[in-house]
């Protein structure tokens, strides 16, 4: 089986030029089959706030009224992904910019209205893995915003941590997959001797004792839940950290960020 | 050679949502391989308006100031794009959204500043026909947003009658190819006994006449210019008229629009 390297990348690489062309660099260099999937980063709230629509989050969530379903198409689906598509061409990197309806790629069901109702939100159910292992073979670089679609003509927000986990569950059938999670982070941290620092390798078990413990909260647990989840699924690596670290450890074999393992 | 048919829709398609669904089941039912591509339509104007950014037109051309391409690449690029993908997948047509950056479709240069600075504008240098032929054979319908690049990082805008042209000639190589303009008139129309009436065939010399006693004018010189640089660039057959007389004419083989002839 040839490797797949799926990276994720937030608002931290998006947002900043620098460590954005950085990332672009790192991230057209990497030899093997890869893909790469970003979230939307300051920009979808600053065109909405200019727009007059509110931004609404629970629990780290976004929630997804009409009005910022229009927006998070136009952020994450045109400028976001253009702007990176366009950066990865200029490093002769084959980049294809995707959103879950082109090629039907990830069709999702508009979460039921709960305790809360997200709105406009996808929870995935199937990641069309023949279109992308076709696309990869191609030799594109597909770079896929957080946009799925519900196969009746409706786009919905879904988010980037999990369009990435599901994708490198879904390839694992065709390719020895890396899953690289990007965060603001150098990895997994708890607090050692000398202040904080990372968590080399964190396996399931320890996870679940640094939640009960606290010691591990917040929007760090369905991050996590999600990357154990990947491994479940049958992704052979899975790492959390900054990208340069990440992308470091892959393209120079020495360590990066935290290392899961179930 | 297999037949090609490359639609391109503007603004009073993409505008109105009963015209918008009755294309979409027009364009999905054609058999033949197919691709789309469409311009903006008032969202572009009304976005940039609610984002403060001036709107502004010279001979019918938008100046594409550093603030207009950030709008334009999230409406064209995302929501119009994005909408039409996820409306002709409900469909069961496998659409795939595309700007010129993606797999490096479409490269382009900025028009250089002369009496008019077009800010960042593109003029196309190069249509990537072996990947849309790829695409194209591998199922999928591209739906092009009318955005370019440079090959350096920077998107460009250009103009949709162009980037259709363009592409059928290019594909005209591969297919039979058959472009249809659609526009607000069910064809060019001239004055004729009982009013305006189709020229059922328009051919070059004709074409020269009626511009040189102004019976053709203004923004329909640029959009003919170019559907005649198509046949000569070896497009097989140009048609233009309005989206539900065009489709038609494929679908029932019946006459529709007016007819362009070298």
């Amino acid at each position: 089986m040839n490797k797949l390297i799926i990276v994720k990348i937030g608002g931290n690489v998006i947002d900043d030029p620098d460590t954005l062309n950085g990332f672009l660099d790192d991230f057209a260099g990497l030899s093997e089959a890869k893909l790469l999937v970003h979230g939307g980063g300051k920009i979808a709230g600053e065109v909405a706030a200019a727009l007059g629509v509110e931004t609404r989050m629970v629990a780290g969530r976004r929630i997804t009224s009409a009005a910022m379903l229009r927006v998070v198409t136009m952020v994450y689906g045109g400028l976001v992904n253009k702007q990176l598509v366009s950066g990865l061409q200029a490093r002769d990197c084959n980049a294809l910019g995707l959103s879950g309806a082109d090629g039907n790629l990830i069709a999702a069901r508009k979460r039921p209205a709960g305790e809360i109702d997200y709105g406009f939100a996808g929870d995935i159910e199937q990641v069309n893995a023949p279109v992308l292992l076709g696309l990869l073979e191609g030799g594109f670089v597909p770079v896929l915003a957080p946009l799925t679609h519900d196969r009746r003509g409706g786009l919905l927000n879904t988010n980037a941590d999990t369009i990435a986990g599901a994708v490198a569950g879904a390839m694992s059938a065709f390719y020895r997959t890396t899953l690289l999670f990007c965060f603001e982070k150098p990895g997994v941290m708890r607090s050692g001797k000398t202040g904080a620092e990372v968590i080399p390798v964190l396996d399931l078990g320890r996870y679940q004792e640094l939640k009960r413990s606290g010691d591990i909260s917040g929007g760090m647990i369905p991050k996590l839940d999600n990357a154990f989840r990947a491994l479940q699924d049958g992704v052979g690596e899975v790492r959390i950290g900054d990208a340069g670290s990440l992308l470091q450890a892959i393209l120079t074999g020495r360590g990066g960020g935290t290392v899961l393992d179930l």
